[in-house]
């Protein structure tokens, strides 16, 4: 029989250990899946106040970077399988040994790294299947330089499709690179807030079941919300810490008006951090709810197992006394014998239950 | 039947999610009930040293801003559901797009933000009903400028009305815009302590009721405490950091002598957040406090089942014995058979009371 | 039947609520119980190095401030009840409107705040009454210029006698109004000590109690203990960080060698709080305890149960067979039967018993 | 019956209050036990690169001190009873009068004071008893000078016995003051570290028996650990801090060379307190573990019950049926109703294992 | 009956007590297992950007170190059992007696110590079996100066052969001392991960194992995993912190282009503790879900109980009343006496069930 758990959160596992990559020398890249033959998808976006050319191809595209300010060039990178992709960005920008292995480490940790003409910013987006309620986790890596960006996302699907949109009716063409990071930044963020308020719902799901006592798995699914939360604060506390970090050190390649988008999605960052510890809160809170029921629950049932056999057993006992064979008992000759017996169980039995109901057991 | 959970708190939802504006370029408007028909309540009021003028409307008032610090303008906005009153405050104030974009987040944490020539402060309003016991918050903001304060509120009732009276008899008139907001934000904090005290005399009842030992829905009433301290918290400790953001900003907008009065606020969230510590603290105490009752409570009656069984489940197998039908069992026949079965079963249930005596069991 | 409880602690409540001035404009006395008609008593103190004048009234007394740092004048206000002294003395020494707000509200956390010219410093003093066990806590506000001390508080007892003594003997007629603070702090922060090791005796008896296995109301007196020790916390904690502050501020009011003796009081208020945090603990692990000894009996109660029952139950079975009254029972006619059946349900209890044995059950 | 229990610890209680002192004019010297007729050992030691004069009295040494460096005076006092010897050396040294009074509470955490020509250190000395496990705590106090070192011990045992011996082989006598007051701590603070390592034997132990079953106290003992590491936190924690207090000062009486040792003491003593963090959670694990292997063991027995009781208890009802006296029962009158019943009875028996079985309960 | 847990981690002791060198005088070499017949493997390296030249031996290298950066010498020692080499290298290289004491100390925690041309770094490799699931720490400790390396290691066995491989091919050579050192670091540090994802493992087992309800030894897991991650969390957070005191210290000894090394050194290790940290956690959930689910279970045993006996303690009591034997009993000579009391027990059966369905027992 297959039981079907409501609101239970899976998460998709990778297999991808650290470990594997240990005892290379420092700097080496190490692919956990590479395969030349397989397409990686590279979009390459040139613009500047007035244009903005798209580019798709699936090698490295050819860029000369100028000194000026502008244009800028945004290079997307879908899949890391390829590693003549990476060397040649690589070369292009003048990227650090370090920086390129943690483009590839998948299992990186949010974190930020600030290089001499460049910045690197690596995190984690969150996707949410409201059917299976599988939660998968993809590491998204940025580059930022002065008239620059490169990302990199692990899963080949191009997430940032939204953002091409708004080259053409927002004011990302006029702004500079920093405000296209912020605009990708908050647009992973944003995508936290989905999967909060699906375990907010399924919380109160929770308490409404546990509340009306409808029979439900309720430990399986506590069990399931507690290790989601886990990982989203896993998740979400080192990128607070990273984006502090980032407003702290003033990096030139930031600029004061923008630096306010970047407090804006702070504030976003510590609601959802704030989010996490509520729900996290609450769902022990309900973990704490439903054992004491449980307690509850039991505690009646001990209590009737013991009233039926406290009055019970006496009554049996005497009843068992009058089936003894034994010739001489005088009782049972007697004309009112069984009458006699049969009050005194029921005076007994009225005796318990009123002994009962003074302690306040009924 | 319907049961009535004595002082059983609530919390009103509103299903509003952040997540409705996910998306979104940034300092986009998002209404969550975008509604131009419906009308909202525009209080304008202006005041120096000697005169007051209120004006009740329900569109933008028309203000032109003069550089002298007199006369103070102070916009109320009742309802957040119209466009254009928003888009024209923000022309006139200047006010900066991410500004109005948090205004209309009715789902914001309380914070603080500064503009070059205005801070921004968003909080939550507490409303609590005595007889729902139902808790509902409302997020209010603040825009501060040196001669002009704008206020928004979620909900359409006017809330400060008590603070419009203040403008007849108090220092209010002779104070600066920084003045009037603090008084504002004084006036909400105060509401805390109405809700905080409301907790503790549901604790209080609690603890009577549980050592009293009156049959009480504990765990629901415990549960629903937990609640809503949990919201308190989470409404009263950004509030905190905020004011001491403020303090420590040293802003121009505040002058050093209203700095007093920010501290004396300061300490007033201080004490409710202390409180709110306190009381969480009891209620996880009651909670195990009823716990452990219970626990004792299910130790007794295992313990009296334990003395009635142990005392005649033995007694009742020796009158089985006696009630077999064998052919040959010569205590049937004998004289004092019944007699001493009877004597031997008497010693038998003494001498077990005896040891349990003796064991501290009875 | 009245059932005492062996040092169980009782905290005294006032019933006052900081709500109730709420709503008021800042800087509003309230008074929780204004009775002009009720008598304040008023010390006044004039000293300097030679002389010392100590006058008793019930008005408010006449002050010429000089400003010499000699004579010094401490004000000693028991009772807060008339608005006219606390008017008067504001007047006097020039006190602003949230002070003397502050000095009226009894139920204010410790905190210190620093005026132009003179300090505010509220903290509690705790009465402990060995008798009843109860604890009442009592509001104590200083204020402290250069030459002078006013002291408010809010019972009408006169709990500084011992300081009195002091002019005639000690040091303090040499020294300046800070020492005098300081004098008069130390003295309330000793009486917390005392307050301390009462709870400290009550848990050590607990401990003596439930080792021993004597019968008591474990749960009330360790619930009890939580109470006193929560409240302790949040009198002593606030009153640590306000001593630092007033350290690290480096008022002028304070003099260098006077510091020495406030760094003694903080350590005297150090020591307090980490007993209390040592006695939480303490607390904590006598309920934990308690809790696992309830576990551990109520697992040798069901243990004897099961016991009983699993040997007889099985018995009784044996004994039922034979009490049935069919015509064709081979076994109840056979010369040896009831013997056979005896021996069979001696060597099934033998068996049962010896079972037990080998897994350690008995 | 007395009860043995392994590796219990008990801890000696001196049964002296703090707040015997409270009330007195602050730098009292207040004595837990003066007596002028007991003899106080003192130990005068004079040192320089050269020579070392030991002269044991039990008097108040006579001191001239140098403005030179050399030679140095180091002043052992063991037990602290006489009023005289202390005044004596506050006026040889010129030590402040809160100084004296800290030197007389014996009852004092640990914590570190700068004069202005000396430092006042106060900790304590852990004597353990391996036979009796029982651990004593001593309060023990140093006064550092340029030239000089006072210290004073609580009992009257000459536990410097070591460092004396130093003097004829080590580098003691061609180093400074402060060197010999870090050999001192240090040598206290090794002794930590034979208490930290008999709790982990005794937890050791405990973990061992517990995961072979061994039947033994273990709530006793583990609370008896769970003391002993309470003290020992209170004891070490706040040394620590007065070590890295002595660090950040800079005072002029450690010199640079023996800082290096300092921060080696200090090492020391993170390693204890880390230690006793370790432990603490393995003794709370245990705990847990012990609990969590009750509740398994009370399941069992349970379990058992249950299951001897659901096939007994429906055979019993059906053998008491046929035990019934009614005239007219055809069963009973039938060959093979005895028979029939038997066959009932072993396959319902049967019925119940399978069932028992697939349900995987047996 | 050997009984093997599934993935029940084992930790070796090595029965070393810091307290066996207590009383010591300071700086004192402490052998844990001096021996000096047993061979000691040294390794010395000496390289600049041309050569490497790599010397075996079992006795003190003669090295002339040079006022000049190149070449560099690196010492390993594997083994800490010959007093003679430490005290020959302590020489040569100037190291301080402290700093050879602390090499000694092979249960020291991680730390850094600078001394004034070389600094002192020591921490912990982990070794683990993944056959017998047994893990060994080993303490490694490293003297870095400018133009040098010494490196302890207290097994015997000689863990960085891959370490000399990479001067073959890597960077290593072209760098200087400090790239070495975060090298050596680096690849010790790698090894953790092999372990935190080898618990990481054994929690998801234990997972599975306990939602699919297989029989095995939870306890012992749990609390195994438990113990391996405390010892984990001992071996990594003080890393941690001596990591950051290396990067805050700016030391001359560590090149700027190497402290961009040693942040990703520093990035792993906070993998490494946040990976402890998550795990901590789950094994934590894990325990309380077992607690739960047997807690459930205990619920479901009882239930049954309770049922079974609750319907059928009353009906045997009802065939034990007509098993009696008085004479006048007017039911047991009815025609259908028999009959009826069928009747009635089976429709109280029928009630009672029907009794527990309507109340959700059922």
């Amino acid at each position: 029989m297959v039981k079907v758990i409501k609101n239970s959160f899976k998460i998709r596992k990778r297999g991808r250990k650290q470990s594997q990559s240990s005892g290379l020398p420092p700097g080496t890249m190490y692919f956990f899946e590479e395969n030349s033959s397989k397409l990686v998808n590279v979009t390459h976006t040139i613009y500047d106040e007035n244009n903005v050319e798209i580019i798709k191809t699936h090698k490295t595209p050819k860029i000369e970077l100028e000194s000026a300010k502008r244009p800028i060039h945004w290079v997307n990178v879908d899949g890391l399988t390829q590693k003549e992709i990476l060397s040649d960005l690589g070369k292009t920008f003048k990227l650090h040994r370090l920086l390129l292995e943690d483009v590839l480490n998948t299992e990186h940790r949010p974190k930020i790294d600030f290089y001499e003409n460049h910045l690197f910013f690596t995190l984690k987006a969150l996707h949410f299947n409201t059917e299976t309620y599988e939660l998968d986790t993809e590491q998204v890596s940025f580059v930022l330089g002065s008239n620059f960006i490169l990302s990199f996302q692990d899963r080949s699907e191009n997430a940032f499709e939204k953002i091409y949109e708004r080259f053409e009716t927002g004011r990302l063409k006029s702004k500079h690179a920093d405000y296209l990071m912020y605009s990708l930044l908050d647009f992973i963020v944003d995508s936290y807030f989905y999967v909060v308020e699906n375990i907010e719902e399924a919380i109160d799901d929770l308490e409404t079941d546990l509340l009306a006592g409808v029979e439900a798995n309720y430990l399986t699914r506590i069990q399931s919300i507690r290790k989601v939360l886990m990982l989203l604060r896993k998740t979400v506390f080192p990128l607070r810490e990273s984006i502090i970090t980032l407003q702290k050190t003033e990096s030139m390649l930031i600029a004061a008006d923008t630096q306010k988008y970047f407090q804006d999605l702070l504030d976003h960052v510590i609601h959802v951090s704030e989010s996490i510890d509520y729900q996290q809160n609450t769902n022990t809170s309900l973990k704490e709810l439903y054992i004491s029921m449980q307690g509850n629950k039991m505690n009646k049932t001990i209590h009737l197992l013991t009233l039926v056999s406290t009055v019970f057993i006496p009554l049996t006992f005497i009843v068992g006394v009058y089936g003894m064979n034994f010739n001489n008992m005088p009782e049972l000759e007697s004309e009112n014998g069984y009458l006699i017996v049969w009050t005194v169980m029921i005076l007994l039995a009225i005796l318990l239950l009123l002994l009962f109901k003074r302690r306040k057991w009924l």
